[in-house]
């Protein structure tokens, strides 16, 4: 069995979660929850930058961060499963996954100044900073969404899987209020939801 | 020509640079400085995420963050010249790549601290969180440092590239006091320094 590091609430776990699920895994890999803030926890030992997720493989090789471990998955899968192997929708997946998993730093750097600062202490231009990144993004995404696959059993890449883990996290932790200005964007967050179930398996706790 | 969007001190926009010159395409290649700070610079209009770097190829199309332009300058250059091929290698290569991702972002959220916030603000719970995961990182590469391949003309990987400036990084923002703890790390980067001329060639500055 492999073992996935991951907590119910990560955006990155929940990105391989659903490659896991997408690619046949399901059944070969444990999810060993993590709790990043835990001193106690192995993760550190496993990833010193004690994030998550972590995939453990069955010879021991270690996995992180999230992209890696998409990657190693999909060539364990048998390669150009959710990675395109041809280099121009490779590179289009893999720019839309940059774009998505920065979406995802802001968010999660906005989260972070309520966790870890006390409100007297917020700094209200760099969470406009880190808004502008997630505001920009999401315009840019609304005027040109990204084009699901028509053909049947195809599997959405990569970048779109990261684009609907980014767009749950906003619902999450953010409430429904990116829904208003980006209709086409949650036209696509549902058409994906159809296709690929293990996307409400996935939703965010905690 | 291609475009690079960087400034001298960015340790990704380095990490850029240093592949364009072992891959050939110094004279392919523009740097055009940018400013993330700088709201009207059209950094924004070709990265809505504001980051640097981002390379902006012959036929217009924009590639970020780092690991993406370095993706696509490897493809370019042919395949499996700093990104390795082979699955283990290439693995390995990506998870140290990760990890020395992971040195500067915590580097980066550090020096962020003292340049987005009054002192009296400064938290310092979530500064010792990100020099645990430097201290942590810098620990498990001095007991294992990468090898960098003994035969003449062979690149250095991606993730060694990485590595070099993550160092690097250290360096020029916090001083050379990582040296003391970490001799093999040392004599790495001075291997790696020798080996790559690029290295010296885009200290940073600013």
């Amino acid at each position: 069995m492999m073992i996935l590091r991951s907590s119910p609430a990560s955006p990155f776990g929940r990105k391989v979660r659903i490659a896991i699920s997408l690619l046949g895994f399901d059944d070969q890999t444990r999810i060993e929850p993590a709790d990043p803030t835990d001193f106690s926890d192995s993760l550190r030992r496993q990833n010193p930058l004690g994030k998550i997720p972590v995939l453990i493989a069955e010879d021991g090789a270690v996995y992180y961060d999230s992209r890696v471990i998409v990657d190693f998955l999909d060539e364990r899968a048998g390669g150009g499963k959710i990675v395109p192997r041809e280099p121009r929708q490779r590179l289009a997946a893999l720019r839309l996954q940059a774009l998505c998993d920065g979406i995802l730093d802001a968010s999660i750097l906005t989260v972070y100044e309520a966790r870890w600062r006390a409100l007297e202490h917020h700094e209200q231009k760099w969470l406009d900073h880190q808004a502008g990144k997630v505001t920009r993004a999401l315009e840019l995404l609304e005027s040109n969404p990204p084009v699901l696959a028509a053909a049947a059993g195809s599997l959405p890449n990569i970048g779109q899987i990261a684009l609907a883990c980014a767009l749950g996290y906003r619902d999450f932790r953010f409430g429904e209020g990116w829904r208003n200005a980006h209709p086409r964007l949650v036209a696509w967050l549902d058409a994906f939801a159809a296709r690929v179930p293990a996307f409400a398996a996935t939703k965010p706790t905690g």
